[in-house]
């Protein structure tokens, strides 16, 4: 009995790992494309930075370590380009072909917009880090230019901007970071222009080549690597992304799918999202790795819980905005409150924490929280919040720690709840 | 109709604020014993120790405030000595009735030993913080003993020292901080050798006239302010505090009770416990003051949540330990995992989880964090799940955030989470 699970990152080997663990005696290999497996991508950014030193600092675990202490075989250099269903057979690019009884397909996503030329970035691989850096270290650019206002965009022009390059980000839309928020937005542009990044909104980026930078940096966000299965038979959710039941399995009976290439589905919304991140990868590479080994396992879903740093800012989301909600067809109320993460006497720091709930089942939508710190206990609490599915009132009454050295009395995340349960009352 | 609110610290200026927003109409008085109101008395152990400068700094609001800003009448040096409920009138130490129409019992707490002689102390009014401060400043005490390892014993002991004191703290018992969780008290009776306080666990200290110590500091706990009230005719419950239902009121009605000087119930166990925490005074005092003046509102209970700041190391508690949970009659199953708050490139720190779950009901119990950082975040995710009575399986998979210079894409609650789902499971 054969499991081959393809993607060696965050889902691919949380799978293989908790399939070994559920089946000692299944036979496991992964099937990798680049040379390095188990590196923490969202570290990239912090290499460029110079917070990291080395690729290898961002590298848990290597092949010989899932080899000897999991029984797990690990093939680097191993495309995949096709499947085969009807004879549990995949193709490599070499031409050789591997039997699989039961198949996890956690190939992730790509960048929507390839680098081409020899100043031209993505930030998506270990080899685009590489790239990277080594430009930086050879060719001293002086100026760069950032397409694209997300994750990768802002956390970028920042590390460009630490490393003393002039930085101009184009951001083709109003709000920032995907959140369709002003007042976030606002918070996040202000802390740009403390760091001097240039930041131009609702502004298209002219063509790569009328670009006078000395660097230009794609980040334009991502696609669900799906082509290869998809041609085999699974099908897309209308996200683009493959649908999958709870379980976390394709369309195809036995091949199940796990990460950045599928969608899930929302705890508040219900409905299916596609939000590639880590941690989800690691959950969802999990309960696939369960059930294909046997197990009996159930993904619950994202809340699209998230934090960023950008130039030392802390912005964190998790939830449904209020547009968003709106959308979902829920009847939202928010409400945004500015405090103290601690007494002034512990150096307490602004944090602004923005909440939403509805107004029709009294229930926790979303929140957002930004500041110099703080953000994280937050934003984790409103998540589990929201995995609990808990209604204001309730949640306003929470009985969270203080001590003067690590919050103040009166949370500014507390005093939002207290006023937002007023106002779904 | 006038509110007379008995006490001036957190729960009574919680429920006279409160009640003047639901009533605008309403007179209202509060009383309070000593000289100055609404001072962050957590905060007194940082005053001591020097991080604090002046009490005035924890001081949030004047009366003056309370008069020009709510319309709340605050006369301070003002103890009540009787209650007449059938009259509906109290009496003053010096003599004078005040008619009410409501009253919430807002009197507090006070250490079950008060201090006797020049060389000894307690530390719960600003009166005893500032006896304390003129002693250190004139007397320039070497040594001194500590008579209790809770929360203001270890607190106090750590700035004592950071004061240049030598310290020893005499515990009558095996844990400290009143969590019987032998992990936890090691972790603290380490950081207080770090620190270099003494520390006699299990010792009972011997009389006051035989310490040798300059300072002596007795931190045997506190006890609720109830005899006054009991004497009209208010129950306590067993646990010594006043007994209330959940909108505040005591058996006496028209008369409630909120803060240190009553009982509340377990959010996790059902059962009644004192815990006497400057938070859900807080909380409570806003459910009384709503409730008297007229509005509906209920007071859910407690988790027990705190965090205490020991040498710099921080230690969180919420719900239940392990033993607790076995003597209300769960069937406790725990686990303990030690990790990084951040990866080790962002200088993540050690931070030791203990999670408590019930074998039968699959819930969570409670848990325990200790960490040189870290520890608020978790146990506020924990206390959130607590009152959202949330189970293992769903717990474990609770959508967090995660990027390198805030968390790891691996938890130490999110692992300890996993692990005890399976256990449970």
């Amino acid at each position: 009995m054969r499991l081959l699970v393809v993607g060696g990152v965050a889902a691919g080997l949380s799978a293989a790992s908790r399939a070994r663990r559920v089946d000692p005696s299944l036979e496991i290999v992964v099937l990798e494309k680049g040379q390095r497996i188990s590196y923490g991508a969202c570290g990239l950014p912090y290499w460029i930075e110079g917070q990291v030193k080395s690729v290898d600092q961002l590298t848990v675990y290597t092949p010989e370590f899932f080899e000897k202490e999991r029984n797990i075989r690990v093939r680097t250099g191993c495309e995949v380009t096709a499947v085969q269903h009807s004879r549990r057979e995949i193709l490599l690019r070499t031409g050789e072909r591997i039997h699989y009884d039961k198949l996890i397909w956690a190939a992730g996503a790509r960048p929507v917009e390839a680098a081409r030329g020899e100043r031209v970035f993505t930030l998506h691989t270990d080899l685009d880090a590489a790239r990277l850096q080594a430009f930086l270290q050879n060719k001293q650019p002086k100026s760069a230019a950032v397409i694209g206002g997300g994750y990768i965009g802002l956390e970028m022009a920042t590390a460009l901007r630490a490393r003393g390059l002039n930085v101009t980000v184009y951001h083709d839309g109003l709000s920032l970071l995907g959140r369709d928020e002003e007042w976030l937005t606002k918070k996040v542009t202000e802390r740009l222009a403390r760091c001097r990044v240039e930041l131009l909104m609702n502004t298209r980026a002219p063509s790569l080549e009328s670009l006078p930078h000395d660097l230009i940096l794609l980040a334009k966000g991502l696609q669900p690597n799906v082509e290869v299965l998809r041609e085999a038979g699974a099908e897309l959710g209308r996200t683009g992304a493959f649908q999958t039941t709870d379980r976390m399995e394709t369309t195809l009976g036995g091949i199940y799918a796990a990460g950045d290439c599928c969608e899930s589905q929302h705890v508040v919304s219900g409905r299916p999202v596609w939000l590639p991140l880590g941690t989800t990868a690691n959950k969802m590479g999990r309960v696939a790795g369960a059930n294909a080994a046997g197990a009996r396992e159930r993904f619950p879903g994202i809340a699209g819980t998230s934090i960023v740093r950008i130039g030392g800012l802390a912005v964190g989301m998790t939830g449904l905005s209020a547009m968003q909600a709106r959308r979902d067809g829920f009847t939202p109320v928010e409400v945004l409150v500015e405090g103290r993460d601690r007494p002034r006497y512990f150096l307490g720091r602004t944090v602004s924490v923005c909440l939403v709930a509805d107004k029709n089942s009294k229930r926790l939508l979303g929140a957002s929280v930004v500041g110099d710190d703080g953000a994280l206990p937050r934003i984790n609490v409103v998540a589990t919040a929201l995995a609990a599915r808990m209604r204001m009132e309730d949640f306003a009454e929470v009985d969270m720690a203080y001590a003067p050295p690590y919050a103040t009395a009166a949370d500014p995340l507390m005093v939002a709840a207290q006023q937002l349960a007023k106002l779904v009352d």
